[in-house]
Parts: C-alpha cells; sequence; structure tokens
C-alpha cells in the first residue's frame, strides 16, 4: 500500500489525522491553527452543505450574508455573549502596509494607519446581524425574519485539530427573528430536528437530542439545545447546536416591534449552526483501519469502476462495457468515476479509493466480460460480490441505500451499547476510564457539582435528553437529591 | 407608489442606491465600507453563482478552502502583487480581548495578545495558495491542478459604493497550476471565455473581451484580460479578469516540478475572478426609473402572479386557477411567486415587484376568470397582454426567453453605439464628455501617455480587443506612432 494509516488502536488521535490528511479531506497551511480544505474534502462539504440548505430552504429559510468584521462596540454590546467569545477574538487594529524602511522588498504596518475603532472577526454573528436587524423590524408584519448565512468565522483557539477544532471554519449560522416566545422556541426545535434529520438520515450518525446544562449554554442564550454523537473512541461530539436566545439581544440592540395592539415589544430570537467540524465527526464515526468510509448520500464520489486487463485490445472491450454501465448508474444520478489512469495498478488503487471511503467499487476484466460479470466491493463490510452484468446499475441503487443503513445501523449499535448507567462514584470513573461512552448518572443540579466532576474525570454533561425520564435518585457525586438522569461523557 | 426612486436624469449614482436599496439587494451596515446582502440580492447571487459554478465544473475545475489569513512573510513574497495589495490591507495584530479595568461591561484589546507576525486579510490568495501548491507538486503527474474557491476577501477602499466597490465582498478566484506556458495561456483565455459567456448568456450583458495594458495590470500578473461591458450612464465597468501569471508566483514560493524528462522546471500559474460587483453592474446596465430589470434566467424570481378580487368567493376561484397555473409553470422549472397578501393592494404589489425586476406580472381577476384570460405583464417592455388561459405556462415560458434575448439585444444595441472613433485629441474630449461610452483611439504604447490621458480627462485604456484590427496611425495626445486602436473609457 501506498499510504500507511497508523490503527485506531495504537493511537486514536494519529489514526484521525492520518484519515483527514491521506484521505485528502484537508491539509494543514501556513497560519496557525487554519487549514486547507483540499477539493475532496470540499466536495464532500458541498454534498453536506447543498443538502442542509435544501433542508432550510424548505422550512422557510432564506440565505444572506452579513460582514466578516463586527466593531468592537457591537461585539460588547451583550455582554455575556461577549464575555464567551472574548478571550478567542482576532482583531483587526490597520488597514495599511508600507514599505519597510530597513529592509528592502519587506512590508511593515503602517501605524498611521491605525482605525479608530477595533473591528472584531466575527466568531459567531450575532452582534453584527441583530444591530441590522434594528433597522429591518418595525412592526409584527417585519416579522418572523428567518435568515442564514453561510459563512466563515474565526475563534482564536490555542489547540487546534483538523475540522474538529480549527482558529476559522466554515459553517452555516441561522438567525431568526419572532414576534412571541413560542414561535421562537418552536424555531429552536424546529432546527434542531432538522439537524438531527440531517445527521442520522445523511451522514448516518446517530445522535442524541437534549438540553445543555447552564454550564454548557452558548453564551448569551436562554437555552441551548443540541446533537450529541459518539465517535469509535468513546468520546461525544456536540454535532449541532439550536439556541433559544430569549429577547437578549433584542434589549442590547434595543430591537423592537408594534404588534397588533400597537404596542412595542422587544423581539425574540433564535439562532443555530452547524459546521465543517460535522466532517470530523463523520471520519471519526465511520472509519476504521484502512481508511474513510463515506456515507452515500454524502460521499463526493459514490462508486468508482477500475478496469483490470493487459492490452489495448481487452481495455478497448472493457471500456465499452463501463461506458454503458456509467451511463446507467447516471441516469440514475449515482456519482461515479472510471480510473483507468495506466499509472497505477488496480492493487494500488483498491487501496487508494478504501482510503477515500468510495462507497462501492467495481472491480472488471477481461475474464469477468467473457462471463457477463463484475466484482463488486462495498466498503464498509468489505465484501466483495460476483454479480451479473445484467442489471447491475440497479443492483449499485440498492446496494449503495444497503451501505447507508448499516452505517447507520452499525453506529447506532455501538452507541446504544455505550450508553450505561452509574449509580454511585466508582462505577463512573471506572465507566469513564474503561468503556467509554455516554454515562446516565444523577447529578444535584448545580455548576458547581458539574464544575468539580469536569475537573476531577474531565467529563462533561453533554445534554439532558429531551425525552428524559423523571426518576428519583441521588448526585453521583455530592448525594444530593436528583430528579433525573443526565448523559456525562468526555467530549471532543 | 411607496418608494421613490430617484431618475436616472436627475442623478444617475442615487437612481443606483436607490435601486439597490428599494430593491432589497442590498443594506448599509455598521462596518465602514462593508455591506449586508439582503436575502433578495442573495438569492440572485446565488443564481449567478451556481450557474458560474457548473460552467467551472463542467470545464474541469474543482472547489477548495483556502485560510482567510495571510502571514505577513507570505503575503510580501511577490513582490509586485504585494507592493499592489499593500495599501488596502486590513491587518490582524492581537487575538484576544479583555475585561476593560476603567469601564464596566467594555472590553479592550489585550496587549499581552499580540501576533508574533501579523495576519493580512486576503485581498486575493495567491500568496496562500501557492504557498500551498509547493506541497502539492512535485511531478508533472500532479499537474494541472485547476482549483476554484469562493470566499470573501477585504480590500480596504476609501471611497465605496455597493457591489460596486465595498470593503468586504465576495468572489470566485480560480488558481490553477500548468506544466507549460502554452497550456497555462490556454487556460486564461479559456476561462476569460467562460465569463464571456456567462455574461452574454445569462446576465443579458454584452461585453468586450480584451487584455489590459501593463499599467492595468493585475499586481504580479504577466497578462491580464478582462470582460469590460458598458452601463447606461456611458461609463464602462470591468466585469472580470484572467490573469496569465507566468511563472511569478512559482518563483516567489519556489514551487518546480520534474518534468518527463526528470528536469526540475517552475511551475505556469493562471487566476481569475469575479465578485459580488457583477450586480452592481447587472443593476446599472437594465434598469430603467421604475426599478430593477432582471434577466429571467438569473432573476430570483421569475413571474410573480397578483389576485384582484373582490370577497372571498372570487379569491377562492382564483386561487383554484392561480394553483393550477403555479403547478404547470413549476413543471416547466419556473421560479414563480403567488403574492395574495391582503395587507397590500394590486396597485402597490405592481410597483413593488416591477421595484424587484421580477420579468413576468400575471394580474388576475374575477372577470378574467369568466373570460378564460389573464393580463401578462413583462418588466423590460412594461407591455401587457391579455392572453388565454389555456396554454399560459408555455407562453410564459417563451416570453421569458424572448425578455432574456431582448434585454441582450437592447444593451448590445446601446454598447455598439457608444463604441466611438476619436481621431485626435479635440474629439476625443468631446466625445469623453459629450457622450461617453468606449473610444477607440491611436495610443502610442507608452505608460506614461496613458497615465497623462487619464490624469488629463480620468478616461483609462480598458482593454486592447482580443480580435481588434491593426491599422497605421497616430497618438491622440502625443502624435508618436501607432498600429492599433484601444479602447478608452471613464470607468467604475
Amino acid at each position: 500500500m501506498s499510504k500507511e494509516i497508523t490503527s485506531r488502536a495504537a493511537d486514536y488521535s494519529q489514526w484521525y489525522n492520518d484519515l483527514v490528511i491521506k484521505g485528502e479531506l484537508a491539509d494543514y497551511s501556513a497560519v496557525r491553527g487554519c487549514m486547507v480544505i483540499k477539493p475532496y474534502g470540499f466536495a464532500l462539504w458541498e454534498n453536506m452543505r447543498d443538502t442542509l440548505d435544501r433542508m432550510f430552504k424548505d422550512t422557510g429559510h432564506v440565505n444572506a450574508y452579513f460582514p466578516l468584521f463586527v466593531p468592537k462596540s457591537l461585539f460588547e454590546a451583550e455582554e455575556k455573549n461577549a464575555e464567551g467569545f472574548a478571550k478567542e477574538c482576532a482583531i483587526v487594529t490597520h488597514y495599511r502596509l508600507k514599505a519597510d524602511p530597513d529592509k528592502k522588498g519587506k512590508l511593515i504596518v503602517d501605524t498611521e494607519a491605525k482605525l479608530e475603532e477595533e473591528l472584531i472577526i466575527r466568531p459567531t454573528s450575532e452582534a453584527i446581524i441583530w444591530n441590522t436587524y434594528k433597522g429591518w423590524i418595525q412592526s409584527y408584519r417585519d416579522l418572523p425574519l428567518l435568515i442564514n448565512q453561510w459563512a466563515n468565522v474565526v475563534r482564536w483557539e490555542m489547540r487546534t485539530r483538523l475540522f474538529l477544532r480549527t482558529a476559522e471554519f466554515l459553517w452555516q449560522e441561522g438567525h431568526t427573528a419572532h414576534a412571541t416566545k413560542e414561535e421562537a422556541l418552536e424555531e429552536t426545535i424546529k432546527m434542531l430536528d432538522v439537524y438531527a434529520d440531517f445527521a442520522e438520515n445523511w451522514m448516518a450518525l446517530p445522535v442524541i437530542k437534549g438540553v445543555k446544562t447552564a454550564n454548557e449554554r452558548f453564551a448569551g442564550a436562554e437555552d441551548t439545545y443540541c446533537i450529541e454523537a459518539l465517535m469509535q473512541d468513546g468520546k461525544a461530539l456536540q454535532a449541532g447546536t439550536s439556541h433559544f436566545l430569549g429577547q437578549n439581544f433584542a434589549k442590547a440592540f434595543d430591537v423592537k416591534f408594534s404588534d397588533k395592539e400597537n404596542k412595542l415589544e422587544y423581539v425574540w430570537a433564535t439562532s443555530w449552526g452547524v459546521s465543517t467540524r460535522l466532517i470530523g465527526a463523520l471520519v471519526m464515526a465511520h472509519s476504521d483501519d484502512q481508511g474513510l468510509i463515506l456515507p452515500p448520500k454524502i460521499a463526493p464520489l459514490q462508486v468508482v469502476i477500475v478496469p483490470i486487463y493487459k492490452g489495448d485490445e481487452q481495455k478497448t472491450a472493457i471500456d465499452k462495457k463501463v461506458n454503458e454501465i456509467i451511463k446507467e448508474l447516471k441516469a440514475l444520478s449515482i456519482r461515479v468515476k472510471y480510473d483507468d489512469n495506466d499509472n497505477a495498478r488496480p492493487g494500488w488503487k483498491f487501496a487508494e479509493y478504501e482510503m477515500k471511503g468510495v462507497p462501492v467499487r467495481l472491480a472488471i476484466g477481461a475474464r469477468d466480460l467473457e462471463k457477463n460479470v463484475v466484482e463488486i466491493a462495498r466498503r464498509d463490510t468489505k465484501e466483495k460480490n460476483v454479480v451479473s452484468l445484467d442489471g447491475v446499475a440497479q443492483y449499485v441503487n440498492v446496494l449503495l441505500g444497503d451501505i447507508q443503513q448499516n452505517m447507520f445501523n452499525k453506529a447506532k449499535l455501538y452507541r446504544d451499547e455505550h450508553i450505561t448507567q452509574a449509580n454511585n462514584w466508582g462505577e463512573f470513573e471506572k465507566l469513564l476510564d474503561e468503556k467509554g461512552g455516554f454515562i446516565a448518572a444523577h447529578w444535584d443540579g448545580t455548576a458547581e457539582t458539574e464544575e468539580a466532576i469536569k475537573e476531577k474525570t474531565k467529563a462533561t454533561i453533554r445534554c439532558i435528553p429531551l425525552d428524559n425520564q423523571q426518576e428519583e435518585g441521588k448526585c453521583i457525586l455530592t448525594g444530593n437529591p436528583s430528579s433525573q438522569r443526565v448523559l456525562f461523557a468526555r467530549a471532543y
């Protein structure tokens, strides 16, 4: 094989990096903490983005674009939000370079071109958007505003990981404005459901819908809802969040509307987002030691066809058949590539497309042609089958559906097996260290206890599931009374 | 009418701003020189972007994403490029805010969080991309790289105009790498042709393909090709550029490849881009004193249907018919909206959709229903026709094609009538001041003369047309010999 991958057992973290780099999803860049999303990774993101975008539009949302910069005075207007992001802000202070008088050909910052007010590069856009909404909302007739934007944001993280935590990342952020609390709450949950639908039915990633504790809430939100997924190393990953912002931003930016009785009221808000981080989740939830395993519905390439031949005559005959197959596959909207590059041998190609997680591989040789068959390998289980060339496109189409379902089932089984109850501190620590996954345990409801547990174990409360069962119990740390279990985990 | 628009004759510049703001394409923001692209404007941009994206992919390009930031040391590596953009760079110098000890609830830049090396917000991405390509290119087998990115860029312009010139704007930038000069030149022209195709066949905007003089070249390019369009006030607008970069960036970033003979050679490069500026061109080329006129192929809404009724009974009957029409229109992939909002009267709606440039309006009342007819108004000519409801969808479909063609023809007629020859300085000045448009005149080929003409008249050489006729003559300013006319104009 051309590219070695560290095994999960040997070093899970290195395995992940190997997959991202060698699977050609992304690359490091010359900028601290920023990555380059490579064409293959970006094609995956395009499929995810386009699917989500369709779902947003189907639920009545429209796209817009707001400035990259937030003037400091706006940034600090909603104090909790500002405080939450202040420590990781990239700040623009100057707007011009000039020739360095001491070094020919070099440039220095022109200190005369200092901004009167510093500009923050958006870590999230509530401030700039709500400052804009102030001009757009006067009456209840202007509501709701259901706006989304696809954008880059910057959060100056100290420890970065490709896709999972980068200084700059791509995301979408929905920002909606409503006349009533009920409507805003309904929107918050609706978008959480959209995210869960997307994660489960497109990414084959089972998620738990829940609400965050106060400690883990988005800075400036009244409530943060989330979808939480489980990775193969037993760590959780927050895959998307939907925030009920109450009237916090409306108050900070003085956004009022006159209701039907002509009374002035503050507007209710939500915001919700998912990011390129989802690609990290996808990689870690499904892949194996041979490389990526991508769900057919969003895989850039769904099928690759590799010819096995000696000499031009065999090649010509195979080409002819393959072109027929490609035409049939394309008629079914299947994304297919014929790799007849003769610089690489079939075995090398097999390994390469396994690495890249292409769901289905067809290998076809001269003998296969004679017998009117083709070898079909599925990436998820690595099963191979020799099937008739008659109706092969339909076979592949069904197989892609099977793979999608199987990937979800497998991830769900693993996830379900990794939700474990702990009834005392000893059990809790042991589960965390030996099994991982979500641990359902009683907690006394205080931020102090949550913080203490985090300090002792690095585990956090991932969420209180939406459909949570009520059950009397005692907090695993303090022994104080509790009315329900919450889900703890170590997390990305 | 609800919204007054300044007429072109009264104040062209104000007319343009009125259209952008009142047509709801964009809004001013709290950030100096940055705009908010509103949902209607963004839907227009999405149609433009998606069309271009398809054209790029059809010509073998793939998308990727590179960092927003360029470390200063990389930025200055290609000296001409750096010099060209140094004066308009937004510069990140710090990465943290902290609480202001003197003002509760306020934040200040944390001076301890100063970056060791300043980061430039990309004004264009050659530097960061070629620094990345260095790691991706070793052999001729790695070439060509045909990569595009859709991104925001920042150029700190002192005088800004919505869409035409903003500090932050959205664009695409293609960056390709090739083994030979010929291949890079071919790519440069190929993408120029893609831009011209898009401008003419989608935006209904006739353009002249040409090459820039050295003065007007992209900083760091060997040659800059461009498409130039003409606005209704007689000023030209550069609508897209495609640069042949030679080996300048390969040399600056030391990007070499081993060719088939195993010899190390520098890589050849192109870059090409169009931006949200195109929306400004679209507005100014086609619109009138009643509002926007959008070409059907990229209009967010192609058809609006307005019911005219008294009472629920009439409304119900109209609704039923309209739903049938909508179904038929949608079957033809026509973007249609039924505006039955009863808060506004038909006359108000008519003016509103004229303002927004919706190509076709259907108005249908109870009497029309009885007669099995509908009134169809086209936005471009404002003609109205009463046509039979039988086959109305097909009628509209043909009409949309007519409008698209008519808009192009009209703009082309105007453009062609505004390419005028000037044979001496007097004619040149008179044409510039009294007629405007492109002026075809002899020029002695020196940068000094070009600069002198610009200082005297504000006219620049827009381009030397690709198919330019060779003709002996004398420079309009210096009288020195010239072998061809070039196109001058005042420009946006």
